[in-house]
C-alpha cells in the first residue's frame, strides 16, 4: 500500500529478469507467457509489496468497479440530493462512484465526460447538462449510460426523469382548488429552454391547469428570473409594478421563491394572508420558511438511487425498467383559502 | 475520439508494423526508437484517431493531469462553497478534479482515499473528515497533499482553515457590543467532538468573550443540537422551557437559526424586536431569512480557491504558504440594540 505509487512495472521486470511487456502480459493474463516467466512475475510482485491496484487492474480486466458521476453543480439542492441517492444506491455494491462537474458549461460538460470515461469508468450517470444527444448515443454504445433529470428523444432507454407538466398542472390545480383566479408564475427565460426545460414544463402545465378551468393565462402575471433567489425579489418587484392583481405566486423553483417572501415582507405584503405563496423542489429550506412552504417535493434522493440501480443492472447486461417520477406536492402554511 | 476504447496500443502496433511496445515506448516518448519507426507510429496514431488518454498517458508520464477531491458530504453548503472554489482554482491549469464523498464515515473516507490515489492523481485535497493524522503524513510523504477546513497538530504546512475561535468571540463581541448581555449559543454535542472540532472552537470564542466583559457563561444558556434545521427548532423549545431569560442567540450554523427562527415565529415572539439572532456560514439563503441574518461569513469558495492554487504549487515543487482565514461578521437586520 505504500508503495503504490512507486513500484514500477519497470522495477518488477528487472527483479524478475524479465521484460517490462512480459510483466504487462502476465498483469494483464495474457496468453503465451512462458510459465517459469509467469512464476518469476508473481514472485516478484509479491517481494517487492506490489499492489496491482485498480488502475493496473483496470488496464488488465477492463474493469475498474467505478461508476463515473457527471453533475452540473455543486450546491445546487436537487442535483447534491440525487449524488446523494447514488451514493446511497451504490452503497451495497461492489462499485464506487468518481464524481466531475460539468458546471453548466457545454465544453467543460464534455471535458468532464471525457475525464471519466478516460477513467475507464464501467458505467456513466450523467444528471442534468447539455451535452448533444448524438454524442450521448455514442456514449451509451460502449458504455453504460444512465442520463438523470433530462428527457432524450432517441434515448428514453437511458433516461430517468419528472413529469415536469404533470407538476406544474398539480400545483396550478391545487392553487384553483384553494379558490385562486389570478395566479402568478415565476419561470426562467425562454433563453434557458435548452438547460432548463423542466422549467418549460412546469410553465406548460400551469398554462394547460389554468386552461382547463377556462382561464385564459395571462402574460402580465408570468415573470422571468434566473432560478437564484434574487430574482425572485426582482419578480414581485416586477409583478407588482405590472399592476395586475394576484393572489398567488407559483415559482418554479424553492430558491426564487425564498426572494418573492422576502420582497413581499419588505412591503408589509403578508404570506399567505394577502398572497399565496408555492414553490417547487422541497429543498431542505422549504419546511423552515416563514411561514413552511408548501412545495412540489422532486424526489431526488430516490431518483438518484434508481438511477444507480438501474446502472448496476445495465452493466450486468440488463435492460433496467426506467420509472418517470412525479413530484408529491407538500403543503405547508404559505397557500390560504382566497376568498 | 470515438475510438477513444476501442484501439489498442496493438492496433496500432499492427498498422505501424512495428511491436507493441515499441508503441509504448513512442507514446512514453522514450529514447532509443529509431525515427522512421517513431514516424510509422505516430502515422498510425493518426489515421487510427487513436486519441492518446489521459489513463494511457499517466501510465507512461506518471502525472494524470488530475486532482483527487475528497469532500465528505455533498449538499452540505460550506463544503460544497469549498467545492465551487476548487473548480474556480483549476479553471486556468491544466489539471482537472475529481471528485469523491467520504460521507462523514470513517471507513467510507478511507476507501474514498485510496480510490483517488489509485486513479494517480496528482495532487490530493481532502476537506474535513476524520482519516488520522499518521495515514494522512503517509499520503502526504508521497503526493501533494492540502487539508481543508481542518487542523492537524503536526503537519500545518498542509491544512488550511478558518480560525473559529476568534469567529465565536467575534460575533460575541459583536452582540455585547449592541447591548445584549443574555446571549444564548446553540452548539453540537460534545460527542460530535472529532467530527465537529470547529464547532467546539466557536463555543470557546463565546465563553471567551463573555468572560472578557466580566460574565460569567451560564450553561442554562447554551443548548446542543445536530447542526441540521430542525434542531434549532428543538433548541429554542429547550432554551424556553429552560426559563432563563435571553435576549440574543448565537448559532454555531446559519441552517440551526433558520429552525430557532421558525420556532420562534411559531410562539409570537419577534425577531429581532423580541430575540436578535446571529449565525454562522452565510450560506446562500441567509440573505432571504425573514429578516435577512446576520451572520458570519465562511469564504468558502475563497477557501477552495486557495486550496487550488496551494495543491498546483506543492505538485510544482514549491512550498506554498497557507493562510489562516479569518470570518467576516456579515451585518443584517436580524439583530436589533438591546435596551
Amino acid at each position: 500500500m505504500d508503495n503504490e505509487n512507486k513500484v514500477t512495472i519497470h522495477d518488477i521486470a528487472e527483479k524478475a529478469g524479465v521484460s517490462p511487456s512480459t510483466v504487462s502480459r502476465v498483469l494483464r493474463n495474457s496468453a503465451g507467457v512462458a510459465e517459469n516467466k509467469r512464476d518469476a512475475v508473481m514472485q516478484a510482485v509479491a517481494e517487492l509489496d506490489y499492489r496491482p491496484n485498480i488502475f493496473a487492474q483496470s488496464l488488465a480486466s477492463g474493469q475498474s468497479m467505478t461508476i463515473g458521476v457527471l453533475t452540473q453543480n455543486f450546491g445546487s439542492p436537487f442535483y447534491d440530493g440525487i449524488l446523494q441517492g447514488i451514493l446511497l444506491g451504490l452503497e451495497d455494491s461492489d462499485y464506487w462512484p468518481l464524481f466531475a462537474d460539468g458546471r453548466w458549461q457545454p465544453a467543460i460538460e464534455e471535458q468532464s465526460l471525457d475525464l471519466l470515461l478516460d477513467r475507464r469508468v464501467d458505467g456513466i450517470i450523467i444528471i442534468g447538462g447539455q451535452i448533444p444527444e448524438e454524442k450521448l448515443q455514442k456514449v451509451a454504445a460502449k458504455t453504460p449510460l444512465i442520463v438523470v433529470a433530462r428527457g432524450l428523444k432517441t434515448m428514453p432507454q437511458h433516461c430517468l426523469y419528472l413529469d415536469n407538466f404533470q407538476a406544474g398542472y398539480q400545483v396550478t390545480k391545487y392553487l384553483l382548488e384553494m379558490g385562486h383566479r389570478d395566479i402568478a408564475h415565476i419561470t426562467a427565460p425562454v433563453a434557458y429552454e435548452k438547460t432548463v426545460n423542466d422549467i418549460q414544463k412546469r410553465y406548460e402545465g400551469y398554462q394547460q391547469a389554468l386552461r382547463d378551468v377556462g382561464l385564459e393565462p395571462d402574460p402580465r402575471l408570468v415573470v422571468e428570473g434566473n432560478l437564484q433567489q434574487q430574482s425572485g425579489v426582482l419578480a414581485v418587484e416586477m409583478l407588482l409594478s405590472w399592476g395586475r392583481p394576484f393572489s398567488a405566486i407559483f415559482s418554479a423553483n424553492d430558491q426564487m421563491v425564498f426572494g418573492a417572501r422576502l420582497a413581499l415582507f419588505r412591503r408589509g405584503i403578508r404570506v399567505p394572508e394577502d398572497v399565496s405563496l408555492v414553490g417547487f423542489d422541497d429543498e431542505s429550506s422549504a419546511a423552515y420558511m416563514v411561514p413552511p412552504l408548501t412545495t412540489a417535493h422532486q424526489p431526488s434522493v430516490q431518483m438518484g438511487q434508481v438511477a444507480a440501480q438501474a446502472i448496476l443492472q445495465m452493466i450486468n447486461g440488463n435492460s433496467p425498467d426506467l420509472p418517470v417520477f412525479k413530484a408529491e406536492l407538500i403543503i405547508r402554511e404559505s397557500v390560504s383559502r382566497h376568498r
